[in-house]
């Protein structure tokens, strides 16, 4: 067991309602029966094809061979799989090809994915957000060359964004476009690093959405376009070099399934890349792909600590060590160690990490859907709430699931630490996500420099409107009571260290605003986890009476990891919040010559 | 660089006054030149032959070949010139060879050492403890036949305890000893797993101390007794096999460079072990090694975090990236990321726990001598003290490395998910601390279950006088005096918890009392730190006044590093004394069927 079917169904069908989507006409050939066969569907690819090579692909990772990276074998049938069966567009409209499913519903089958083999399900993931931008920006031209073949998975996708200067600081990328005679049409001419799937000999093609500058535009992030290039361009319905050629692959602590490369992109003056919608906007379109990416990214995190968990859940149950605390009888045989309570402690916070995470990235897909079919104000409350929520969506997962893996680790001890487990690999698997996408730290500075002010702060009355409503319903429940009023309190603290620091950025002392900004990242996680939580336990306490016996032990453990998160993790927005509204910058202050 | 030898003179000499210990005639051969040159020699070895195989014993992991296990091919001249150079022995008396090096000084050069490759560290330290238990425990024969080989290195000396159904729970062994004809000679047969440098080619012979019961002994702990069991044993001066077998090789996350082995010990009924001291003894025996061990695990972790800290620190000077918050013109060039508050908070948070660790580590060390040449009260206040700090001294370090390592690998971003720097194995070897030599949750119960309580609270009350010392002399310097009043606040919520949880036990609610015991091994961590940070703080603002421009830096350093300590790592004791004061006991209350 890798993931709980049982709680992503308690997540989409109890929790989140996902089958009153089918209401909006976009959605309307679904029901509860088809997006639980979209579910199953996933079960089963995971359970027969990309489950049993999680360890395999660990330890035979890419290499670059002749020019051409090359991965485990096993990727043609998976890739081809996920092709056949429409996985990749699958979001995507009738007339694209696409199934119309809820993005809701496609990210809980991702998660079934990611949790199974993480590195095997990131190939079509990539491909699926390469094609959406093609789709979305492109024109027809470029949609009918590119996308059918990517929905099919025959050609790979890619964000080519990473340079050896330019990696938080994206107006920095020097990869140049010059113009040609056909307006649309460029000439490519730059390094790009770190780039996932950027060769692999499993494809036909790789379709780079690749970040430039075309030559005479303006300087920084003002400057940048984005542009289609393809690793081999088409000639008289042929496929010809487009001069990207990879330098190397790199080798990785872990998530080592995946090629990640080195490109260099017309280094013989042939490269052509097609421009993509208007010129100079190419960042406003990335972050489309960007802002799922990290939904996505803290999605992967989010399944790889679901599958350390169970790992660690199903070695507790199992493995025999010491007596409870008060048998001093040697004679007596040995207890399973889920019964010590610091076992439980480390079980429950990694359920209350995986699980409050999974909460609130379905809760930001649905959101997604909300977007994609309603109008207006319904809308836009949703693009902001949105906006609002993924770099938490992004950085809380990421973050806490390397401690929930290193507490899986943990709980396995010697054998923890060794291949003979499944856990270490997870746990080196975790560690990119704070990294990708935008490093925590950054993630930090957009929240709290520029989605907390957001029109004034709507974005943030939104949450807070959001969060009250919980609130209130727990508060009817005598058992909820005590947490509501938990969570209102650290609400009340959180908003006091927010105006402090937006009275500092005020007052013009910016670096003294941002300098903690990943703090607050972290104390607006754990409130927005705490929240979910508390929103998941109304539903099980309501839920629990009526319910026979296997639901009331799922529902008892919701009550109880609910109870775990505010008695051990909610208490830490306290610590936050003091060193948030210190005076002492001593991070500032700090000099280079000191350290 | 990878540990900085300022840091280690000045706590050897500004802070620990590790002069003062030549006054005793055990160590009146000494002085500081002596010291400083034990710790030169040390650098030099590691720079010239340990470094430098850093990462290659990294990508080359032993391996089992015929029933042997093959290590890197450097490591015979490492061990070698160990041997050769005394420092196996360099602790013991001038009779057994030794050279009367004060623990003090040789645990800041083995640091050096560990910091400059952990695995290769590992061969002749555990050789130190196995023959440090001969030495002590064993009869004039066993110390003749097995210490001047060890001593030279030639053969290597282990710690041989756990097994596949006894590791944190050690009463449950069950490899038997059957007495023979020679009441100092038994008869062995068991298995033995995890057992490092349990067996590998580049040494003569395997000296394991072991644990195992004799045939009709007590059950339980008091049925343990420790025998020197051979890989081979002697017969008319030559070695001929002992029946100890390897079985396996074992494959792991990090500190891949040591041969940790999987032993068969008797399966052909010819495996005799020479009984060590008195029978049934062997476990306080064994204590002597691990709680020495216990330290050394402690300064590993540190050495590893802090070869990731100036691994970091210098990638942090050396790459731009980004611009000033207030600098909004993309033409200004980018500045180095150590001048990003939040990349010097993550320096700041490496530094504060590596120094802050190594503080303790050596203070610890400084108590073993002392106990060493000291007599009556003194002697047993340094014991009591030490016995209490050493689940600390073992645990923060271990537990907070891992974060440390984590920064460190943060601060390089994608770079330092690669295998193209040496963070990323920093962090996969940073991760076994936490669970060899007692599990953090093991040392909890120590801590909180034993150590508190010790003859009626002697040892904390030394530890609170301790501190309290510290408290009045910082508070006599201004700049120190609110330093001073939080951690004797923090101090005060540590004893009021403290009280709380003996309250509970008095009450006879033992699962209760002892339920978060790793949450409280945290608080009294931080506690311990923050304690070691003021006294370092007193110092460095002492000599600042009048030290040269380098040793201002050094200084202001200090002071910066303890003021971070106290912002973002003493504020984290409200949230941890909340919890240990909380009634709610969600993690004795959850069941397994609930997860």
């Amino acid at each position: 067991m890798f993931f709980s079917k049982r709680d992503l169904h308690f997540q989409l069908f109890e929790i989140l309602d996902s089958e009153s989507l089918t209401q909006y006409s976009y959605f309307q050939d679904h029901n509860r029966e088809s997006f639980e066969m979209v579910l199953d569907a996933a079960e089963q690819i995971s359970e027969k094809m990309l489950r049993p090579l999680l360890t395999e692909m660990d330890r035979n990772e890419p290499q670059l061979v002749d020019g051409k990276i090359r991965v485990h074998a096993g990727m043609k049938a998976i890739i081809k799989k996920f092709g056949e069966d429409g996985w990749i567009n699958a979001s995507f409209s009738y007339e694209e090809g696409g199934q119309q499913i809820p993005a809701t519903v496609l990210n809980a089958a991702a998660f079934i994915f990611q949790a199974a083999n993480y590195s095997a399900s990131v190939y079509p993931f990539l491909t699926t957000g390469a094609a959406n931008l093609i789709r979305t920006f492109g024109s027809s031209t470029l949609v009918e060359t590119f996308t059918p073949k990517m929905y099919k998975g025959e050609w790979q996708g890619t964000m080519a964004l990473t340079e050896p200067d330019a990696g938080s600081s994206l107006s920095d990328i020097t990869t140049s476009a010059e113009p040609t005679e056909n307006e649309h049409i460029f000439k490519i001419k730059g390094q790009k690093i770190y780039i996932s799937c950027g060769d692999h000999d499993m494809c036909e093609n790789v379709v780079h959405l690749m970040l430039a500058k075309i030559k005479g535009g303006p300087i920084g992030i003002k400057g940048i376009s984005l542009f289609v290039v393809p690793q081999r361009r088409i000639r008289n319905g042929s496929l010809e070099s487009n001069d990207v050629l990879t330098a190397g692959v790199y080798h990785k602590m872990g998530y080592k399934g995946a090629p990640i490369a080195h490109l260099m992109v017309g280094s013989n003056d042939d490269c052509l890349g097609y421009l993509l919608g208007e010129p100079h906007k190419g960042l406003s379109y990335m972050f489309q792909m960007m802002n799922e990416a990290r939904i996505g990214v803290g999605m992967n995190a989010t399944a790889i600590g679901t599958a350390a968990y169970y790992a660690s859940l199903a070695y507790a149950k199992e493995r025999p060590q010491g007596r409870k605390i008060s048998e001093k009888d040697p004679n007596k045989p040995q207890i399973s160690i889920i019964n010590h309570a610091d076992v439980k402690r480390m079980l429950l916070f990694q359920k209350s990490v995986v699980e409050g995470s999974l909460a609130l990235l379905l809760y930001c897909s649905k959101l997604s859907d909300l977007i994609h079919v309603e109008e207006g104000e319904a809308k836009e409350r949703a693009n902001l709430l949105l906006d609002l929520l993924t770099p938490i969506a992004k950085s809380y997962p990421s973050e806490m699931c390397c401690l929930s893996t290193s507490a899986a680790v943990q709980i396995l001890g010697g054998a923890g630490y060794t291949t003979d487990f499944p856990v270490e690999q997870y746990y080196r698997e975790a560690r990119i996500h704070p990294i990708h996408e935008g490093t925590t730290g950054i993630h930090g500075l957009d929240l709290l420099g520029r989605k907390i002010t957001i029109q004034n702060g709507k974005a943030t009355q939104i949450f807070f409107g959001e969060v009250s409503k919980t609130l209130v319903d727990a508060s009817q429940i005598s058992d909820l009571q005590p947490f509501s009023e938990k969570l209102q309190k650290s609400l009340g603290r959180a908003q006091q260290a927010t105006s402090y620091l937006l009275g500092l950025a005020g007052k013009g002392e910016v670096e003294k605003y941002l300098a903690d900004a990943t703090l607050y990242l972290e104390m607006f996680g754990i409130i927005t986890i705490a929240w979910q939580w508390l929103r998941q336990s109304v539903v099980a306490k309501q839920n629990l009476a009526t319910a026979h016996e296997a639901d009331q032990d799922f529902y008892q453990g919701k009550l109880m990891t609910m109870r775990y998160f505010y008695e051990y993790e909610l208490v830490k927005v306290g610590s936050l919040v003091k060193r948030l509204q210190s005076a002492d910058s001593v991070t500032i202050e700090m000099r280079s010559e000191w350290f």
